[in-house]
């Protein structure tokens, strides 16, 4: 540390990303990426924008937030793009909580949240998990401050009904609530149909899991058209030209084939309850995801034994040191034959196992 | 505002950009861009990552700061890349200045100074021009707070010699001193040279003017590696993956040529001299601009009225409401066929305002 760092950020534990490593070539399960490319389309209208990059972007995002308006059904006051979801998330906390409004959120869920908190000083309410990773919506009804949930939640995979979503938002109607839906096109419900309702609740979008643009990094904030100005003047005082041309020709060109990426969506949950099931057969407990992840642990093969192992045979998978949840492991899922691949390198390793014992 | 902002964001006033008018075609000079695109490697080095936008960016930017770093003769660790150079300035102000670290600049300069004192509730020094609009550099020696300087300075194009620059940075060792380069390439000295003898210089650069890259958001910050790390420190609280991959490959294509781009900036420079030479011949009072924009104010002839003639006339300069500077426009060095309408159509102008006399 330079001895010119703010005092104030002395406590400060900055978010670790999933290892990116490029000792050898990996099968890549670990940073919920998709395993489809983006839509051809994409590649034409990021040629349109190559030629042109000596003039600035659009600070309003006009053609792509009245894109995504539409594609949401909402007016285009109600959104805001941002440079990935990251960066809705922390213009949310920046703008409605501080030291003397706290923020809720599960003990267990995306590991931004307290570096945020930790950030901008804003004192944290992490609320356990039940036993078996849920979470107990009534812990958060009538809270009496600002809440942040990811539905479907990470690293869990676990999602809310939207009934419970609601009763969180409804019976909060002085704070704002967050709902963080990062996750949300692989089987949960979206909460955008409640905003007509609850001018308190804002929705979190990204283009980099279900869209196919995680290297392109886009982000969306849904919210009343009151919020997104808020989150507008912390934008305009940080950084307007957030959103670069490249990348917001990008997201128009994805979401004029929206349909295609939710069929992606819908052929990786295909996946995911295949994998699920034959790593149950395994003898994992393995949650019940409705994200692009699985979450699993062995009964005899320890969280950070199978990530290592799978390592040395060329597959990352994310492990998270976190004592409640150390014996799991986030895995992504991937293609077909990826997590043929991973299903036949875990049965190798019980295998190894069992003849060690 | 919504009533969940956070009162501590009561007296923002956020930044304001250049206009963005869409309502017909016009001479852009009023954001800075350059007049000429990127080199034809970027769409090259961009069509190879559109199709593999579904993988996320290296959050290290391993390449891409190697070969910055290279471009200036410095080591990777001294080098952090960002979303554009705004995003740079906010980090360092964010990390090195708060409530009781304040920071002094000059009260004429770059706008968004003032906007991330609001913003991190930083005390602001702000420290009069000369009359000429020139920098006394005497007025930050030994100051004993943080300095930020743009050099050359904006909106006036006015740049301080590296000698001078040298005695801010020496007379205040226990405070960071952020020399901000926006502009250098097009004909002031950089302070990178100074870095091996000064742990307190941070040198922040962009790609938007010189490199032809402003819609590709791409700058970088320059310093020693501890300030570096707490810069990172920063990145990695609020968005670890701020640079996308096609942003990354355009920014390695540009210094790949970066002698392309180079001589790009004396044809600026030599069109800037050409134009000063006309407009004083007009009866402007022109500085000695070292940037690639003019900033001049006419005798007769209002700042205001000026701008509004222009833009009627389909030619967008950029003008300051700022009581001090509200007689001047900044205006950018486009082609030199641009710079001949703009001085044909000021030459009309006052053309009629001698008749209507």
């Amino acid at each position: 540390m330079s001895r010119f760092f703010s005092p104030k950020h002395a406590a400060l534990d900055a978010y670790v990303p999933g290892e990116q490593p490029r000792d050898r070539k990996y099968i890549k399960l670990n940073t919920n990426e998709s395993p489809f490319p983006p839509h051809p389309a994409v590649a034409e209208a990021v040629a349109m924008e190559a030629g042109q990059l000596q003039l600035y972007s659009d600070p309003t995002m006009k053609a792509l937030t009245e894109a995504t308006a539409a594609t949401f059904g909402v007016a285009p006051e109600q959104v805001l793009m941002v440079n990935g979801s990251d960066e809705a998330l922390n213009f949310a906390f920046w703008a409605f909580c501080d030291e003397s409004h706290p923020i809720a959120y599960p003990a267990i869920s995306y590991g931004f949240y307290s570096v945020f908190c930790a950030l901008h000083h804003i004192p944290a309410k992490e609320i356990p998990l039940r036993e078996d990773f849920s979470i107990d919506y009534r812990d958060y009804c009538g809270i009496g401050c600002a809440v942040v949930i990811a539905n479907p939640n990470a690293p869990t995979g676990l999602a809310l009904p939207l009934s419970r979503i609601e009763e969180i938002v409804k019976s909060n109607p002085d704070h704002p609530v967050i709902i963080d839906e990062a996750y949300v096109d692989f089987g949960a419900e979206s909460a955008v149909s409640l905003l007509p309702r609850y001018p308190n609740l804002i929705v979190i979008g990204t283009f980099s899991k279900s869209r196919s643009l995680a290297g392109a990094r886009l982000g969306f904030a849904i919210a009343s058209p009151e919020i997104i100005r808020n989150l507008n003047t912390i934008k305009y005082s940080t950084n307007p030209y957030n959103v670069n041309r490249m990348t917001a020709a990008a997201g128009i060109a994805t979401l004029a084939h929206n349909d295609v990426a939710m069929a992606n969506c819908r052929t990786i949950a295909a996946t995911r309850e295949r994998v699920k099931t034959a790593l149950r057969a395994l003898g994992f407990t393995v949650t019940d995801s409705k994200a692009n992840f699985l979450f699993a642990a062995h009964a005899t093969l320890g969280g950070e034994e199978l990530y290592k192992q799978l390592r040395s045979r060329g597959i990352l998978i994310r492990h998270f040191s976190t004592p409640a949840i150390a014996n799991y492991n986030r895995i992504t899922v991937g293609t077909d034959d990826e997590m043929d691949t991973l299903i036949a390198a875990i049965r190798d390793i019980l295998a190894s196992q069992r003849k060690e014992d």
